[in-house]
């Protein structure tokens, strides 16, 4: 099945860092969202394209591993990758990398689900969404017949 | 004139602390809005009362004078003072003290005006801060006679 | 075996939520600091008392499960509870709830492990963790014998 | 007299903005650090010069106006200009424009002082802020004759 990833790089900021001179570990969760965001602007599927069709995609579960510290002075190289699920969900999966010594750092995963506007969890596929994995090459959705 | 002062304690987290081992600087302004926050819940003008109105009251100008550094460990005083304005402006000033040493950490103001909910100023008094401000004993606005 | 849980109350900031006008996902990762913060305060075992012990205990994986949104105006109430493992590892288990509706809006889990002041993993028990345990009545680790 | 200015661009993230939807405006503070890291970096004076030198440079003022919102989907384009003072303090004026528009959304200043590791004020210069700013064209200071 078809692969999409997009990689992004982060340079630390020093406000990022905690009092033991290393990134705050809560800080990886705006990392992955910066993957997010960076992939969708490069596949057209941001948050700007849910809110075009009235639709939201909050994230239901956030799960994080945590490999080897990054500091003020590195920059991040973030690596989304989108994973096909046949049932009305987005998930992705994060690996973040030292851009110097080129070793993983942590990875991670997010799933998102669709609402609407009012928050009501949507359980069919939104058609954009169907139609998005079919321009990228995944299978569309049987449940929508 | 009337003396409106709210004051709070906030603990220090360890993730508002920076690799110096001490609260980054940004951290300050998250503080002053708990300080504000406080103060609205006390006196009755929080952003809850804006919204009701279908008014925003966003900043426009934060200054921040650092004194001493608050750490992990100690726990902040947040007094916020409200500045009587004749103008359509809702100014308050700010002092952050050490809980255990009582001694000044942080000093600041913050200037807000008031716009609709599109985001364009209104010039003339809110009706509901005009009714505020007599309740809690300061003149109101002559401008909007 | 003993239950240590601790509960403590946060109420939303406004700056936590974001443009959905619900709090961000990032920050549950916060009040789950917030939530071990406070648990290590009652019962003595907070990062203070790592550092007299020349031990860090960075967080190596992390895990939330988002069931309802928080908003500002809403207080979260944060419980934490530690979960005795005979590995060298310290585990925390978290629930949010809505201090109105008492509804869950969040569950999730944090791993730690130990290491020195250089970041050198401690596969040992450090023994203030080892007395830590012995005297909130779990069984100390055989391993250490 | 000399003028060094740096100009970087970061894109708005999702979870830098608030329930109003525009950027909360705390987030300038770190939009200035983010600018004084890339000024830092381009001319050669950035926190890494100063540990290297047993020197921190924590910020004592800072001020921010704001005069028009940046919003998620926006690029700020962030303006960092270094101010001579013949004092021992590290002065910086910030311009934020959005990219697209090329408006003003905020403009500010930082005012730094030298300390040594242990937080105790350096009154005279230190020498290789004279060397730096002598690098760069500007006057050395006398009081260090």
């Amino acid at each position: 099945m078809n692969k999409l990833i997009n990689r992004i790089e982060i340079p630390v900021r020093f406000s990022e860092n905690d009092p033991m001179g290393v990134v705050w570990h809560g800080n990886y969760i705006k990392y992955f969202e910066d993957g997010r965001e960076a992939f969708g602007l490069q596949y057209n599927i941001s948050y700007m394209d849910y809110f075009n069709n009235s639709i939201l995609a909050p994230i239901v579960k956030i799960y994080c591993d945590y490999k080897r510290s990054l500091r003020f002075g590195d920059t991040a190289v973030i690596e989304t990758e989108y994973e096909y699920s046949e049932s009305a969900k987005l998930i992705f999966n994060y690996k973040i990398f030292d851009k110097k010594s080129e070793l993983l750092c942590a990875s991670g995963r997010t799933i998102q689900v669709f609402t609407d506007i009012k928050g009501n969890l949507i359980l069919t596929h939104p058609e954009f969404f169907e139609k998005w994995k079919v321009t990228w090459g995944f299978p569309g959705s049987r449940y929508n017949d």
